[in-house]
């Protein structure tokens, strides 16, 4: 790769926390686990030991699935949880429902999403429980699985009573509860809580662990807190292709990843970029916060000029569909205060 | 991971290709790929280059998609091909009949694989020929697609005019002609001829081409020999969540494992480890080579007193269900002298 | 059939169109079709004369499929316009969103119903249009249908340039525009315009030609206005189970239905009934009308004892959940009078 | 219709028994059902009677789920007796394998059909054993279902030990029993034992009980002898557009067809004329029968002029796809001895 290239490269910076690398300690992972032999197929010593190593994290026994695809963990995850007539219920603007070209539907065979509106970015136990309806009547598809999106869409963390609301409501109804992680350890280190509190203690029964956006290359896991709601997910795996024969070096990942603090101290520093960005942000008079930023995702409503300016000098500014156009802007594990500085200092360029 | 575990780890050599690692060439390449900021989803500039690479190495214009996985190369790249009441003729024992867990069935949306029996690993054109039929009939499912495994799955490999001439009964019929390569490497480099004969100018229209085998950690490439047969295939592997999001980290080891031959070295090095572990068999008067050695695999007739004191020595004998029930055994890259010297000093134990 | 049960079986008059039989004219038509011997699956005479009467009534070539169900008359159309990823907007009360049990994500093979909040019952094409969008990008699901259903859901029908106007929309993002007129005639008779205008001529690519609930015992009919549309749909429909072997007794009912007015007839006196009985409850202090009454669907809100009154007295109440829970009452090709006069005294019996 | 359309049409007696109409009685419980109201979608009376009448009739109580086609009276079945990833094992000429189109494909989201080769048209324990293997083995689709078509592909019956000498092997591997019985009535006269006696008594756990051949216009029943094994296959049912809204028009006939032995007399009539035709053929030297006639169906090879003359005066020859290409004839249960002498007559004329 030239300098050319990587100056090119540079400056999708922002855009969103997958257009940086590995942190050091998942790459020397991968880096060690390349030597010797391993049984193919996840049957090898690191997919092994991931299940006690996230059982400790979790205060509880845990059956891990490692993939290399976050949009892969939330659809294998919803297709164990629900039957290919089930409604999923799910913000109108999660991932799952937005950005993952169906997925769900793929995997389920056919479930339906049923969208809501929530307030901001997250759903509300109120609006999930008016549309529980239609159980039991064979015209209706059936309500199956709530999945709410912790960070969300919105850059917004649920609170722990927040999920206990909405997953009372779905036990009650017989639903599942599932989480996508995908920003799993931003939320996490905002809210201050433990791992157990912010899933099933408060009534998660499966989480899309996320670690690609947050330090690893190519590292997901799918949780089941309930051992019985794992299913036929093995069968489900093998034949949509992701059980990668050299899975060791997704487990190796992830094993790096969760060792000694590593994805505690990464969220905590893009968490950090995130909030210094949305505070140097909020000064600027022609700029308004769309949303409260807190942790590593910042969404604003920017001037035409100031995007435009943006863009001319190399940032590529994500337009999200959401209400008002407003911009997102991402930190990531190794955003670096310069960084922040630079962002600001450009947009501050604009008169 | 201590030694112990690395010791029984070394136990399964043999078993597969897949048990290894990556190639030096490979992992440096992800090293260094892990610097810096890239576009993600293949919007990466290693990604764009594969594009020229495979060109040049395919002598002609190709449209290559890399994804981590050879089940989601084979079931996207059928799913291109064939609609959802689309016949796939293979070989009764092919990979993506008995070993993909139903993945063709899955992506495909319900197509049937209509087996052949073949001879010995390999498709003939006349028993292809007898099952066309049905055609434009709405009762039947249509013939859509033939896929052969290159190298197939009884190690032995296609002649050049074997394809051809099972490719002129495919396109005869407007059937479409898929190689499954998840060792095309080993295949191409016993044929001693060049990728665009073993391929397009042999009549493939689509290739899964395999890397994981040999010296990769995760990458394959779906390749497109001609573009107007690539249809939906970008939104085809999104929802199946095969495009990852860092997916720089696949397309820096394809292109690494490419470029400077050490692909080729790769598979050389590894078939004359087959032939030799082969030959040194073929000494022994109580074991049987179920099919001729071409590549780096070995099927084999093995006494059950030879199968019992291998594994007590901590081998893994991989039984496969072909007929007879002959072992495979299996050098990778990395097979040293040595292995294969120890494993057939161990067989010679048995009395 | 005890008179017992007979009586029991009358109570449900007015839950919906479906509860009643066929015309005399329709029964008559399978009598006579039961004469005699026909080629099977739809290559018999009366189900090609068909495409004919169905072009005669058009005034255009059109291509019919007779099916004996709406729900499969509205999948398969759908499954013929749509990628397996792509977006089908319909109003949220929509029957292929709320009574279908997902056959159109079940046909389509995953295809997501975008659903529309509209004004009533009706979509509107501001909200459609606010609704394109991520064309051409791999993450979103794309815009492929739009579906209205005529007479809709509210018992409303959409005024002829309202169709137009969502179509111009359709059209200009190159969507399909599919109708599902499963109450076809009623909203037919109540506009006053003829089959064309209607249809194609207000832009409609796709038609779910209803029959069954205004005369049929089993008929519908898929009715491509565009030959070019029709792509797989035999093969899609044989693989579905309705391609009927003995399709002459279909398409004899549909032939029966569409000749000498029987179906205008029918309507027109079901929509009659639907005026009569939907003036009868506005004069009722009581009750209040929850949409206007254009065809032969009334929708009430009924106070509490009302309901439970006419149940008591062997009414069915079909409470649809709509907004303010009001009551379904629909009027048949055959309701008397009577029917009405009893049905209007009972409810006059609450104090 | 015209008397030249009506000529026309006789022309293709023989060519199934699907060309036929409806006996008197089953036309008379249609008329019959026409009159008055009833609840729609199988909440009728004729549906809800069905269910006791099925139980007297096979001695024991079943749960039964009327179709109006026997590809989606087989689909159902199976997607209710198979995961995605499942194995259904049914012979390579099973109509399930070749003439639905991928139907069980389609409604089971994915299994796979594990044809095979039996002897004749029938399977046998021996080979079904051989194929049982994979099981728990993620690579593997499962082994999950056996399907027998009863009356076979090739006109012959199962004989009851052969049926529960494959049942026997399915339930050792926790398989299901599927039969087809599309032709159920003609193979149990054939065999003169009890409905019992040739489903669950000999092992079949769900029946696709076939009456529109034999004397229905569009009747079809699943019939499940085990109360666990029907799970959702309501929800499967309505989400395919297979319960139809007048589902009373579809119970009656097959009231109507298991009343009063109706569906026992035409099936005996029908056998008595195959017999005969088979036995008339039997005696020109010309012709060699395929198979033995066992019931309805006779298969035969004939000369080329023979096929030729047959076609030249009307006769419609369908050629199966058997080996050595033999010609099906079928007898209904209205066939006449004249119509049986005149094609015996016809077929003599060829010198």
């Amino acid at each position: 790769m030239s300098s050319k290239i990587k100056t090119k490269r540079e400056r999708v910076k922002f855009a969103s926390d997958n257009v940086v690398g590995a942190c050091p300690e998942v790459l020397e992972a991968i880096i060690l686990a390349n030597d010797g032999i391993a049984s193919p197929y996840g049957n090898d010593e690191w997919t092994k030991n991931l299940q006690n190593k996230f059982s400790d994290i979790f205060e509880k026994e845990v059956i891990v699935y490692p993939t290399a695809s976050g949009t892969a963990a939330n659809a294998l995850a919803l297709s164990a949880l629900t039957p290919v007539f089930g409604n999923i219920y799910c913000h109108k603007l999660s991932h799952i429902n937005t950005d993952e070209c169906g997925a769900p539907e793929f995997y389920t065979g056919g479930a339906k999403l049923v969208t809501l509106n929530g307030v901001n970015g997250k759903i509300t136990p109120e609006e999930l429980s008016e549309n529980m309806g239609g159980v039991g009547i064979v015209h209706h598809t059936q309500p199956s699985v709530v999945s709410i999106t912790q960070l969300c869409e919105t850059g917004e963390t649920y609170q722990l009573d927040e999920i206990s609301a909405i997953a009372k409501i779905a036990h009650k109804y017989n639903l599942k509860m599932h989480m996508d992680g995908a920003r799993f350890a931003n939320a996490l280190v905002s809210l201050g809580v433990t791992p157990a509190e912010m899933t099933w203690k408060s009534g998660i029964d499966v989480l899309s662990f996320g670690a690609t956006k947050n330090g690893c290359i190519a590292a997901e896991a799918i949780i089941f807190f309930k051992p019985e709601l794992v299913g036929n997910l093995p069968f489900l795996m093998k034949r949509s292709g992701h059980l990668l024969s050299k899975m060791r070096f997704v487990s190796a990942q992830l094993d790096a990843y969760i060792s000694n603090d590593v994805w505690l101290r990464n969220a905590k520093h893009a968490n950090q970029m995130g909030k210094k960005l949305s505070e140097g942000l909020d000064l600027n008079s022609k700029i308004e916060l769309a949303y409260p930023t807190q942790a590593n995702e910042v969404f604003a409503k920017f001037p035409r000029p100031v995007i435009e300016h943006l863009n001319s000098e190399g940032y590529k500014m994500n337009e999200e569909e959401l209400d008002g156009k407003a911009v997102r802007l991402v930190a990531a594990w190794n955003t670096q205060d310069s960084d922040v500085d630079q962002l600001l200092q450009t947009i501050s360029e604009v008169k």
